[in-house]
Formats: structure tokens, C-alpha cells, sequence
């Protein structure tokens, strides 16, 4: 283990945190909030850590990242960047207990988007400001940002960056990793930028700002109460719709179109799997809800409205919420529980297991129970043309059943305590592993993750933190044998 | 695809099956119901059909079985039964449609015992014999039967043993099958019959013998409507509980025992590990039952009894029932549902994933993840201190995807129409691929199957055949591969 290549690389990422700091510090300013010092604790926390770590003195051998640093370099660094980014919601009192402020804060860096909060509107802008902003950071991931600030990098940093990358593989935009990552950012920026200007339209300039963030990491933290559903506006409702779905899709998609591969984006398997899926999810539960009687959704415009929000910010993994969807029959509520599991594509800010892994899962279980009759056949199985390779998947079939059994784990775990009922249980535990926020019932999308003691808000934090990292980092940090020798 | 050999095969498994029908004409002779005529029309079916199709000539070369073979004849062989076992109850009048018939056929053969009669007292006893019946059967298999009671075999049929058995392997058994089949057959009798004299103590003579009949398949049927509760016996309990868990054993543990090999048989890691996990439910649940303010248990000795019968009765899959568990806490009914999915031991009666498969997917998962972060480290997965093959293990991961992905459409599928909620839709999908019988809510241990549409009462009988012949079989006879050249 390169102790010092992780630490050196660590050093970055507290310094690149504390340089995030100063914008919360900037809205205070303007906003004239007496929350400077809550930020300003952090920030020089950050800076004491940061520099003299940075500073570390490593021969070449000792700065070589191979897999299993990648993976612990991504593991400390999101754990480090949330227990520090928690601080100032203890200090502004915002969120007094320091569990309740990391549960928020890995939420937001996790682009969950679940919350403690009951009353957000009472709370300082800033400290909206960064709540919001944890959101938009975590979207595109803390290590593709160090990346596209910092160029020269050690090669070995693939590593890191396929360990926090979403998704089964990175594509083929990972041969440059520096240009890769402003690229990314470029392209994230950019949308992000478009969503704002549109928002401004029927939004304050707070809110814009605020909501295109959080829409962008799709993280979906809102600034108001009632989430989306209180701009009362079927303007907003669209605008929003459509970016959730925007930033589910693989920014490979993006890339190709910029360099002018229109042919080779639209073509995409899993981009039209993906739509697909997402169309004929929007289609069924608009019928089951109009034709329904237990909603009050009475015109089939409305149905094709709310259930396309719902669609997008659940398969996006967003959780914004534009209605109380828990009244809604018994198929919409499975065909979103199922949305909630495949979430978005892969290359994308989105959570949840993704399209290509299902893909993946798929088209090899196929080919294997082939096999199983025709046991002399050849079978190959190619995703976007290419053949796969045993190895991926290998990967994406340990990637599910741990996922799943992380699933199941937490669910017991967080009903130790005799709060929710098992849809309760069962959606937490699910939204937290694909990083959406809300669930059904107990946190449905009018409620919020405040009544669980603290023992379950640790359980449903780590669950959001494995569902985002995308499990493998956080057991190579936690098993003994990394350590050995 | 030698379709001769499949033909012969199933000749035979007909005429057993009418073989079979004699045992329930006995019982209306003895009763003296006018039930005859029910059970003789599909006898004589079974006789037309079968006995042509025993004697079409085939050379060697026809009559050789691979693995396609293997599973077809097991697919067809199943679902004939079914259609053909359903005759009694229509005509009769015991169950006039003849989908609710084929629903309850279906779950007793796949010994599921999902039930769509709300009143059983009032059947003929001929009937009630033929329903608990059928559970014996598909417990131990209908191949098994064919070659307990035809010895001579074509070697092929190993492949229709293995597509049959419950688990990922049959064990060491499988050298000489006749004789295998034969021993497996003989512990499956004894064991039945040690029950129905114990619970003769405490029971009616046809009580007793439909009880055991019923537990020896982990199938479940009761002849009474309030199942085993109705005895109000803490002895029957007992030896229920005691009996349900003794099924969901390897039977390969009792021919150790039986052949002098103790020791081997008490270090079975399968063993050990589902023994474990039954205990720990049993204690987990009594605890969180006795604490609990929602349940009417005030006593530490009742909350262990019917906390044991509940945990016996899910993870062997029996589905008996001696309390209504809807009101229990949800970290029990967590656990409940979690032990619907392991289900019982391979090479056992019960149904669910199976704790070898479990074990294996668990162990080739950490090896996997140890090789990600160590790709030069040789990590061999062991099972019962032997190996794991790869083609094993790709094998259970095949079938856990594909289990999960059954369980996720079916419970979509019968969501279409407006019946239960999640919980209940849920519950019922599982408990139908689990081989179970009761769910909760509308189909828990106080309810049954009978609100449901045809639609869905026929997604959830073919549910159940997937979950008892675990998969493969079914999606090689649904698969148009199958019968292409």
C-alpha cells in the first residue's frame, strides 16, 4: 500500500474542499447572514489538514496508485469531505446535532437528497446555498473536480477515477484523464448554466440557482418546503422534467454529439434501453393513475404531467416532487420502486444500479442459460457492438448481489427500531443505496428521514455512501486484509 | 432435440400420476362420498394418454436424454400433472372454474400451498386427501417417484434427476440413481410416517395422516381453515415445528446419519450455517415480539413458540400457520420476508434460493471482491471443503438474477390489476416463487389467493412452477430456440 500517494492525493481534495467553502462565504456576504464563522471553521480545518499532507515528500515509486489505493483514496476522501462539510450546519445551528448534519451532508454529497429537515425555508441562504452546492459537487464526483483543476497527474489516478466513476466502465473518453475531466465538467457546467437561465424565467434568482444545482448532481435538494410542487408551475414542472432525464443520461452521449458523432449518440443501446424504459414508464403509470379511482387526477394532461416528473426524478435518482404520489394504486408504486432500483445511465450524475450494468446482467444470464441447453454453442454477448468482457461481467454480477444484499441488510437494520412500517423500511433503504431521497409512506416525498434515531440515520448514511461509490471502495476500506503486510 | 426419448419418459410419469388417483377413490370408498367419478375421469386421461406414448418404439440412439432433454421432460412432466390433477376439484364442484382448480393444483404440487378456498372443512374428504396429497408428491419429486418404482434406467435421465432437484447440486448420491432415488424415497416415508403417528396423540386419524402429508412436502395444505392454529395444541405446534424443520434439510444429512457417518453429517457448513440462521430468526423475532407494544404476546415461552412455528414454517417454505403475523412488528415481518427468499436447505423438500446457494454467492462474491483489489492473489471458493467449480458458481449467479428479476415482474404483473397493496402483491410474488403459501396482508396466513384476477392467479401458478423447478426448466420449454433444428 502507497500510504503516501493516497495521503498526497487526499491533501488535494481537502484543499479543492475548502476552496468550495469560500462560495457559501460569498452568499453569506451578500445576503449580509451572520453564518461566516460556520463556514469559516471548516475551511481552515480543511486547510490545516490539507496542506501539510499535500506536502508530503514521495519518491515516484512511493506516488504509484495502483487499484486498491484508488479505491481507498475515493473512500477516505468522500467520508473526509463529508464529516468536515457537516461542520457548519452544527455551527449555524441550522442542524444542531452532529449526526443529523452528517446524514444531511452525505445526502447532499451523495446526491441523495434525503433529509432531517422539516422546515427549510427558516434556514439562512447560505447554508441552503451549500446544501444545495454538496449536491452539485457530488454529481459529477470530487476527484473528476481535483482532476479538471489539476491537471498533471500521476497516471496511476485511473484508478481513483474509474473508482468513483459511475457505471460498469468509464467509455472511451479515459485516455486523457485531465482533458476527460474538464471535458466532463465542461459539458456539466454548461447544463447546469442553461437549466439556471430557464428556471429564471418563473423562479427568484435564489432559487434558480439553488434548484438548477441540485437538478444537475441530481441530488435534489430544494430550497422550499414543498419541493418543486410549490412554484405551482407547469413551466417549472417541464423545465425540471427535462433536465432530470438530461443528467440520467451518459455525458458520453454529450461528448459524441459536441464532436459532431451524432449518429454513433442516438445509437447508443443503452441510451434508447434507457429512454425506453423511461417513456413506457411515463405512458403506464399515467394510464393506472387516470383510470384509477383513488386519485384525484381526473384529466389524462395532468396523469401524463405528474407521472412524467415522478419518472424522471425517480429513474434519475433526483427526488424532486411535484405531488404526493403515496396515494397513488399499487402498479404506479411498483413500476417506481422498480425505477428506484435500475436508476440512470451509466457516465452519468445519476445513482442506482444503471442501465448498462441491467443491460449487462442481462444479455450474460441470457447467454449462460444458452449455454446450459446447448452446452457445445458458442455464445458471445456485445453491448454498443463490442463484445463484453467475462471480467466486466464478473464485475457487474458481484456488483448486484452485494448491492442487493446491502438492500436487504439495511432494511433489517433500520427496523430494529420500531419506526417505520416495512414500505417505510424498504424505501428508505432503497432510495438511500440508489441515492434518490424520498420513498413511500413514512419519507414519502411530504416527509422527511427526521424521526429515525441516530443508529438508523449511520445505517441509511453508509447505505448512501455505498450506493454512490458503488460499493467496492467502501469494503476495501473496511476489510481487515487492505491493512495486512 | 430427441423427442422420443422425452414422449417415453413422460409416458411413464402419466401413469404414475394415475396410479396416484387410486389413493383418493380409497378415501371416498372408505368415507363413502360420491366423489369417484372426479378422480376417475382424469385417471382414465391420464391412462389414454400415458400408456400409448410408454410404448412408441425408439432405438438407443432416440432414447438418449442430454441436458435438454433433461429439462423439458421435467417442464412438460410438471405442468401435465397440474393440468391433469386439477380435473377432480372441477368436477366435483369443489373448485368450479377450472383456473382456480389448476391454481390450487399447481401450488400443491410445487408445494406452495397458496390456497384459493376460504372454507376447506366443508370439502369432501376424498378431495382433502388429494390436495394434501399432491404436496407429498412434489415434495420429493415426481422423477424421483418414476425411478423409485422403475429402477431401470437409460443413464440420461441423470440430467432430468438434476433438473428436478432442489439446489445447485445433487451431492453424492447421484452414482446410482434407481438406488439413490430408492433411499431418498424410503427417509422421505419413514420421516412421514414418524410424523402422522406423533401427531395421532393429539389429532383425528385423517387429520394426522393430511397434516403429514402435507408438512413432509413443506407444501402446507390444511384440512382446516384456521391451518394448525385450529388445534389449539402446544403439542402439534411442536411437532410441527420440529417436523417443518427436519424437511428443510439435505437430505443427503440423513443418509450420513443413516449410513453410520455422524460426524460428517453434524459438519455440514450448509447445515451449520441454515441452522444458524433459524435459530437466530427464532430468537430475534421472539424478542422483538415480546418487546413490542403492537402484539397481544405477554409471555417470553409464547413469544418463542409461535415466533419458532413462524420461523420453521417460512424458512422450510411450508406455509403452515399458527398465529396471524400481519399485526407482528416490522423488523419481524422483515425478517420473515428475508427468510421467504433463503428458504430451506438443497437437496431438501423446501423451496426459496437455498442456503448452499447463498453460500455460494456469498463466498464467490468476497473472493471476487478480495481479486479486485489483489488482482495477483489465487482466492479458491470452497464449499463442505471441496471447490467450487466456476461454471457452479456462474450457475447460482444465473439463477439469483434471474429469481429476482421473476419476482420483480410478477409482482409488476399482478399490480395491474387493483387488488392488493404493494405489501400484499409483494408477498404474494415471493411467496409463490418461494414456494411458500401465505404472504401478508391480504394473502396472509388469515387469508388466501382467491381476490385475485385469473390473470394474475395464472402469473402466479407459473410463478410457482419457475420457483419449484428452479427456472431453468421452464425457460428452456418457453425459449423458441429450444425448438429450432
Amino acid at each position: 500500500m502507497n500510504w503516501k500517494a493516497v495521503l498526497k492525493i487526499l491533501g488535494k481534495i481537502l484543499i479543492a474542499e475548502a476552496a468550495m467553502l469560500l462560495l457559501p462565504i460569498i452568499v453569506a456576504a451578500i445576503e449580509g447572514e451572520d453564518t461566516y464563522f460556520g463556514f469559516l471553521i471548516p475551511l481552515l480545518i480543511l486547510f490545516a489538514l490539507g496542506v501539510p499532507t499535500y506536502f508530503i515528500k514521495a519518491n515516484n515509486e512511493e506516488k504509484k496508485i495502483y487499484a486498491k489505493e484508488g479505491f481507498l483514496i475515493v473512500a477516505f476522501a468522500w467520508i473526509l469531505l463529508a464529516a468536515i462539510g457537516a461542520i457548519p450546519f452544527v455551527i449555524t445551528k441550522a442542524i444542531p446535532h452532529y449526526v443529523d448534519a452528517l446524514f444531511e451532508t452525505i445526502s447532499g454529497f451523495t446526491t441523495t437528497g434525503a433529509s432531517v429537515l422539516s422546515d427549510v425555508e427558516s434556514l439562512p441562504k447560505s447554508i441552503l446555498f451549500w446544501r444545495s452546492f454538496t449536491n452539485w459537487i457530488g454529481g459529477m464526483g470530487v476527484l473528476v473536480f481535483v482532476l479538471a483543476i489539476l491537471p498533471r497527474e500521476n497516471s496511476g489516478i485511473i484508478h481513483a477515477f474509474r473508482a468513483e466513476a459511475t457505471g460498469p466502465t468509464v467509455g472511451k473518453l479515459t485516455s486523457k484523464m485531465g482533458a476527460t475531466a474538464r471535458i466532463l465538467y465542461a459539458i456539466y457546467f454548461a447544463l447546469t448554466l442553461i437549466e439556471m437561465l430557464l428556471l429564471l424565467a418563473k423562479m427568484p434568482f435564489f432559487d434558480a440557482v439553488t434548484t438548477a444545482l441540485a437538478n444537475a448532481g441530481t441530488g435534489g435538494f430544494s430550497v422550499r418546503n414543498a419541493s418543486i410542487a410549490a412554484y405551482d408551475s407547469v413551466y417549472v414542472e417541464v423545465v425540471v422534467t427535462a433536465f432530470m432525464f438530461l443528467f440520467s443520461l451518459n455525458f458520453n452521449i454529450y461528448f459524441l454529439i459536441l464532436t459532431g458523432h451524432f449518429l454513433k449518440a442516438f445509437k447508443s443501446e443503452e441510451a434508447i434501453a434507457y429512454t425506453a424504459t423511461v417513456l413506457l414508464s411515463i405512458f403506464a403509470i399515467a394510464m393506472n393513475v387516470y383510470f384509477s379511482s383513488v386519485t384525484a387526477i381526473n384529466s389524462f394532461g395532468d396523469a401524463m404531467r405528474y407521472s412524467a416528473f415522478q419518472v424522471a426524478s425517480l429513474s434519475s435518482t433526483t427526488g424532486f416532487s411535484s405531488i404526493d404520489y403515496n396515494s397513488w394504486p399499487t402498479l404506479s408504486k411498483a413500476i417506481m420502486l422498480f425505477l428506484m432500483m435500475t436508476g440512470g445511465m451509466a457516465g452519468s450524475t445519476a445513482g442506482g444500479i444503471k442501465m448498462s450494468r441491467l443491460m449487462i446482467l442481462g444479455k450474460s444470464t441470457s447467454a449462460d442459460i444458452r449455454r446450459m441447453a446447448h452446452p457445445r454453442e458458442i455464445v458471445t454477448v456485445k453491448l454498443e457492438g463490442e463484445p463484453i468482457h467475462q471480467e466486466t461481467i464478473t464485475n457487474v454480477r458481484v456488483f448486484f448481489t452485494t448491492w442487493v444484499a446491502i438492500l436487504i441488510i439495511c432494511t433489517l437494520l433500520i427496523s430494529i427500531e420500531d419506526y417505520g412500517d416495512f414500505m417505510t423500511n424498504f424505501s428508505a433503504s432503497l432510495s438511500c443505496v440508489s441515492n434518490i431521497g424520498p420513498g413511500f409512506n413514512l419519507v414519502g416525498p411530504a416527509a422527511n428521514f427526521a424521526g429515525y434515531t441516530y443508529f438508523s440515520k449511520i445505517v441509511l448514511s453508509l447505505e448512501m455512501l455505498f450506493g454512490r461509490l458503488e460499493i467496492f471502495p467502501l469494503i476495501i476500506l473496511f476489510s481487515p486484509a487492505t491493512y495486512r503486510k
